[in-house]
């Protein structure tokens, strides 16, 4: 017999089907045994007159149950299994080390993430996931339908040219390599080859920083761009990926999405904008905390303005454009019209930072200077030069951290529950 | 006024438009100058009266022209601009290492690799790597539609579980770390969440082989799925992704795949299988190269047994099942009707392996015997394990290194080629 999926059995209706999956949970209620079986569909309850085959048996074993689809309004999703015999094809013999049978998942962050393979079968932690799978999935859609091209570049590489600190050092079969901390080189390098291109991968911090946001190796989705104006087209393409992901998540993820329990965020067609001076005017004048004159805002601050913009645009994403230059990466490009600041933004969304992005230097002789001006090495930037000294459009790109997004997305209060394995300076395993 | 791809020009005929691109050629031909435009459509022809703004500057330039489109069927393309303007954005000022104007790209492959990026521009590189996005997403959608879910699993692991050679290490503050030779371990576990999970990711080899067939980093195409009957379960899935691959490219890349000049493979429906010792006795038959009881084929085991397929089936695509137990990884399950062999396959593409993947064991219990026969520490495992511990599926997978699926697509004599930034025991940068 053909294995049915827990969430088709209503259209088996007085048909015996057989399920496969993961013994749930089985428990004995006014004489009559439940079971409920678990795969990658949802749940499924069949009733059994018979356990003796689960006898030595404990949750998440494997098995197969085959039962004739009776409907029971009083059955989780509507319908149930009568007649049902039960066999056992992976059995498990020791307790779990916490539950995950409950509705709601309770247990430590530190215990789950001692037994993720565990944790990760709830089904709250299972929509998580396939609402990343989502994300990824809109991100890219959006960019395929706007002509970009979707890149790999290298992990490896041979000089940590974003600045050397927080890299991790590789043996390189005796030499020193570095793990790239972004595509960033990379993409602008592929600007010049395909005008627009993006790329979801892994990148890597070695930032030996113990905080609930930061983790040392996170998934980036890239984006670059050339022939732009300056960087409100890049924000603008920023706009239109984030409303791609809540599209995408609107129309697939429902059920995700009501299973976490999460409202999509508030995300009018442009999203409000403010420059970064006025921003800190801003916060003055109403918060009075005077950070005017400040490089940086402080996590407070985008707290604060992400207030402002809810109530004043109904807007949950914000762009803060125009922040100094000197605190942005050498190739950021500077405002013309006021190079003490640049033509970079952040977006925020529910007031932390969620995508950084901006316009790049594109000649070869800002490259120099900056280069000369910030003391950066020339020689390990040889080959992403290239990509300017032999003509490089105008351009601009933004990354978005996916498991940040998730984080705010749900209210995660720990980035380490928005990520399958996390790695930090505890844990490399499993 | 709105920027017009090169590809667009034709519905346009009779108005003025703008196009913005590279300088890919400009030259003098009976007293017209003909500048051709390069964009990340296409290219297109100019006829410019005045060329003084490009006196100066060099092919690659980025420029910028308006111009009335003209219908002129000697033109690439079928229209031409004329009476035209033209702009210089970012001027080049130095000859390129190489010339990429011309039809064929001819330069060799050491300085190509010097200068990536200026050889990836040339249209026969870009529809390549066009290719390659192809390929990508005809994966996913594929799976995608199969009810697989999408991962992303590290590649800072804390253990070489895979075997201590050939991995790269890394210093994780202090202490050894190490990069993922593949998502195996984490994909399989991974099924006892989703049933069905695929990742497109790097994987790193640090194998100190300098050949054609071989790169130290490359993006592994990954898949693995449960509740199956035995490996054919999973050949079944391999068959319907390379078919799903090869429809995209047909639908989406027939440009690409005519810039390239390539023929899509023949690939009936169900490709043709042939048993391990079978394919051995074939070959002593045949050939009369007695390699039976070898442990493995040989690379003209495989080019015999992809001209067999193709003389016998008509199928560039071939599965070779069943290889020795002892030659395949330890998580390999055994073929039950005789143990010496494995439940394993290999997919040869035009006589070289481009698939390999198999049915893996699922009983914790022979988990831990397997690995006391091979010496496996399992302390290393634990995490790993905990997936079998506490339930798993019988399940299988197999992966597809990406580069070296185009460089049998292509016909390419190495698998740089198929890279865009390879790294091998010379090359960390750009």
């Amino acid at each position: 017999m053909e294995r049915t999926l827990t969430t088709e059995i209503g259209q088996h209706v007085g048909e015996r089907v057989k399920l496969a999956g993961w013994l749930h949970r089985l428990r004995r209620l006014g004489g009559v045994n439940f079971l409920i079986l678990r795969d990658r569909a949802g749940l499924a309850q069949i009733v059994l007159e018979d356990v003796s085959p689960l006898a030595h048996v404990s949750p998440e074993s494997v098995i197969q149950v085959q039962g004739l689809v009776v409907k029971e309004p009083q059955a989780p999703g509507g319908y149930e299994l009568h007649d049902a015999q039960v066999e056992v094809i992976s059995p498990v013999t020791e307790a779990l080390p916490f539950p995950i049978h409950k509705p709601r998942l309770k247990v430590n962050l530190d215990t789950f993430l001692e037994h993720p393979i565990i944790g990760l079968r709830h089904p709250s932690r299972r929509a998580l996931f396939r609402l990343a799978a989502g994300v990824m999935a809109g991100f890219r859609s959006t960019l395929d339908a706007l002509g970009f091209t979707e890149i790999q570049t290298p992990k490896l590489v041979g000089a940590a040219t974003e600045g050397g600190a927080n890299v991790f050092q590789v043996d390189y079969f005796g030499r020193p390599a570095y793990l790239a901390q972004s595509p960033q080189l990379y993409k602008q390098m592929m600007v010049t080859v395909f005008e627009r291109v993006y790329e979801v991968g892994p990148v890597f911090r070695a930032e030996p920083h113990d905080t609930t946001r930061h983790i040392n190796e996170y998934v980036s989705l890239d984006v670059e761009m050339g022939f732009i104006q300056d960087h409100r087209d890049v924000m603008a393409v920023a706009e239109q990926v984030v409303h791609g992901i809540l599209d995408r998540l609107r129309r697939y993820h429902a059920l995700e999405l009501a299973e976490l329990g999460v409202t999509l965020p508030k995300a009018p067609t442009r999203f409000p904008s403010i420059y970064f001076p006025d921003a800190q005017q801003l916060i003055y004048e109403r918060w009075g905390d005077d950070c005017r004159g400040d490089p940086d805002l402080a996590p407070q601050h985008e707290r604060w303005l992400g207030e402002w913009a809810r109530e004043t645009y109904d807007s949950e994403f914000l762009f803060v454009t125009g922040y100094p230059l000197s605190k942005r990466p050498f190739y950021t490009h500077p405002n013309p019209a006021d190079p003490r600041y640049s033509n970079s933004f952040d977006l925020l969304f529910r007031g932390m930072e969620l995508i950084t992005g901006g316009q790049r230097l594109h000649r070869y002789e800002d490259y120099l200077q900056a280069a000369e001006t910030r003391g950066i090495s020339l020689e390990a930037l040889q080959g992403y030069l290239e990509a300017f000294r032999y003509g490089a459009p105008p351009h601009g790109g933004f990354a978005i951290g996916l498991e940040r997004f998730l984080m705010q997305l749900l209210g995660l209060s720990n980035i380490r529950e928005a990520t399958l394995f996390p790695r930090d300076l505890k844990r490399l395993t499993p």
